[in-house]
C-alpha cells in the first residue's frame, strides 16, 4: 500500500511530513533541535496522538545527541499539546532510558518500532470487523499519517483491503482543521480504498437510513475506565451510533491508555485558537468563537476497543494483559 | 431591532436581498420574472422555508400582472426545491386565490403579512423559554432571513431581548453552506444579542459541561406525526440533547406542516451538489462526496413545538387550533 509515513529517521536527521500542506503538497521538513518539533507539534505540521509521541521522542534524541538540557526538553515537549497521553508517556519513557544509560537514538527507535507493531497488531485484531460489502464511518483522522505504517483506525481497513475484501469507508470531514478531508481522505486515495467524504452533521442522516454498518475512530487519551478523548464530534457521534444501534469501535494501542486518570471528567479539554474556524469560512468580524479541540465519550458507548491485544470490551482488559507480558 | 426584511415589495417591485453575499454584503436585487426567482431559490440567493414561499407567491404575482401562463409557472416555482412544504403550500394559495378572482398581488402580499403575523405569534409564545441568564442553542438560520420580521426559531430570541432578559446564544456554523456563521450570527449581531459561534459537531461537548439550557431551530417540514425536516445535522443534535436531557424546541408556523404526509420516512431529501462541501476546504481532487442538505429528526425527540397557535406538545394540537381558527 502507497502511504508515506509521516515520520522519518533518516542518516541521523529527523524529517516529518507537514500535514497542514495536505492533500496539494507533499513536504517532509528536517528538524534539528526541540523548539523545531515544538512548534511543528504546536502549528498541527506533526499530529495525531501515537506520531505526537515518535517525534517528541526523537526530539529528546537529538538534545541528548546535542548535549542540551534535557529536563528543559522534556518540558518543552509535554507543554506543547496538553492531551494526547503517548507525548507525556513517550517523554518519560526517553527519561527513564536516560537514567539508564542507554542510547537515546536507540531508545527513540524502539519506540517507533513498538508504535508500527501496535498499529500491525491493530489491524490484525480489528480487520475481522470489516465484513465484505460493509460500510465503516471514521472521523478525523487515526491513519498511517497521525501514527506510523498502518495507523490505528485505519489499520483493520488497510489489512481488509490487503486481503482483497471489498467495504466502502465514509469519512467525516472533521471541521474545524479537516482531517478528514486533508488528511483520511488523502491516505485511502493513496492506498485505493473506495471512499465518500460527509460533512460531520450528516452522519445520523446516512445512520438513519441504515447505511452506515461500523464505526471506527482513534483516541488521543484513554482514561482508566474506558471514557475516550478523542477530536471534537466523536461524543456526537457514538451517542448517535448508540440512538441507531450501530457498533462505536475505538482503535488505540495501550499508549494511548491513562490508567493514573479515572476518568474522562477529570481530563483537560485543550482550547485552541478561534481563528481555526473563522480563518477560512465567511463569518462576522470579531464574532466570539469557543474551539474546543476533543471531547469525552463515555466508556458505556463504546462497543469495544481495538487494541494491539485484541478487540476488548474492557478497557481494564487491555492494561492486563499488558501487565503480563512486560517482566 | 435592526435586522432588515429579506424580501421587500416596494412599488411594484420585489426586491430579494442576496444571503450569498452575507455577511460581507447587504445586497437587494431586484427580481422581474418567475425564472429569475426560480434561479435565486436554486442557487439560495433567496433560502429558508417561509422566505421561499413568500417569494414564490411574489413570483406568482408578477407572472399574473405580465399575463404570463400560470400554471406553467406554478410548475417551475414547485420545482426550485424539493423539501420545504412552504413553497408548494404559497403556490397552491396564490393558484386558490386566482381561482376566486382575487388580485394576486393583494394575495401575495397577504402571504407576506401572514408569515409576519406567525412570526410575532411564535415569539410571544415561545419567550418564556429563554429565561435569565440561559444558554440557547440554535442551528442553521431560522432567523428573519429565512422568513420576515422576528424569523421562527430566533422569535423568541428577539422578544425575550427587546424584554431585556440577559442570554446568550451558541451558534452551530452548519456545514456545508455555513448558515450559523453567515446568517444567523450577522442577524444577531445586527440585534445586538450576545452570541457564541461553534463549530456543529462541538454542541455535545457543550451539552456534556451543562452549557447549554435549550435549544431552538427551525423546520423546513413537519410531517402530521411531528416529524421534523430541517438542515442537516439537526437529527444529530436533537438525538444528544435527548442523551443530555437539554430540551428540544422546533419553532414553525403552522404553514410548515404537512398533513399529507405522514411520517418523515416518506419526505424525499434532497441531495445538493458535492461543490458545496469541497469547494471552499482542502480536499483530494475528485473526491466522492455525499451532501444531503436535510434530515429528519424523530417526533420522540422534539420537546415541544412553538407555533403561532402556542408552545404544543402534540403537532396535532397546533393543526386542530388551525382548523377551528377557519371558517
Amino acid at each position: 500500500m502507497n502511504v508515506p509515513a509521516p515520520i522519518r529517521w533518516e542518516n541521523g536527521k529527523l524529517l516529518l511530513l507537514d500535514q497542514r500542506r495536505l492533500p496539494g503538497r507533499v513536504v517532509f521538513e528536517e528538524h534539528r533541535e526541540v523548539e523545531s518539533v515544538v512548534r511543528a507539534i504546536r502549528q498541527l505540521r506533526v499530529r495525531g496522538a501515537p506520531a505526537i509521541g515518535v517525534a517528541a521522542a526523537y526530539a529528546m534524541a537529538i538534545a541528548w545527541r546535542d548535549g542540551d538540557d534535557l529536563e528543559q526538553a522534556a518540558a518543552e515537549l509535554r507543554r506543547a499539546r496538553p492531551t494526547a497521553v503517548n507525548l507525556a508517556w513517550a517523554v518519560e519513557k526517553m527519561l527513564v532510558a536516560l537514567s539508564r544509560g542507554v542510547d537515546l537514538i536507540d531508545a527513540a527507535r524502539a519506540i517507533h518500532e513498538e508504535d508500527r507493531a501496535m498499529c500491525e497488531a491493530i489491524g490484525k485484531h480489528g480487520a475481522p470487523l470489516i465484513e465484505p460489502g460493509c460500510r465503516v464511518l471514521t472521523h478525523c483522522n487515526a491513519g498511517a499519517l497521525a501514527v506510523s505504517h498502518l495507523g490505528t483506525a485505519t489499520a483493520p481497513m488497510y489489512l481488509a483491503h490487503e486481503a482483497g475484501i471489498p467495504f466502502h469507508v465514509y469519512v467525516d470531514e472533521t471541521r474545524p482543521v479537516l482531517q478528514g478531508s486533508r488528511l483520511t481522505s488523502w491516505e485511502l486515495t493513496q492506498a485505493g480504498i473506495d471512499h465518500t467524504l460527509i460533512c460531520d452533521s450528516a452522519a445520523a442522516h446516512l445512520m438513519a437510513d441504515g447505511g452506515i454498518d461500523l464505526i471506527i475512530v482513534g483516541a488521543d487519551r484513554v482514561t482508566a475506565n474506558g471514557d475516550t478523548v478523542n477530536k471534537i464530534g466523536t461524543r456526537s457521534l457514538a451517542i448517535v451510533a448508540d440512538y441507531h444501534g450501530v457498533p462505536f469501535y475505538v482503535a488505540c494501542p495501550s499508549s494511548t491508555i491513562d490508567p493514573a486518570t479515572a476518568t474522562g471528567a477529570e481530563v483537560v479539554i485543550e482550547e485552541r485558537p478561534a481563528t481555526e474556524v473563522v480563518a477560512s469560512i465567511p463569518a462576522v468580524a470579531g464574532v466570539k468563537v469557543r474551539n474546543p479541540a476533543f471531547d469525552v465519550t463515555p466508556a458505556e458507548l463504546v462497543t469495544a476497543y481495538a487494541t494491539e491485544f485484541g478487540v476488548l470490551d474492557d478497557i481494564g482488559e487491555c492494561l492486563r494483559r499488558k501487565s503480563v507480558r512486560k517482566p
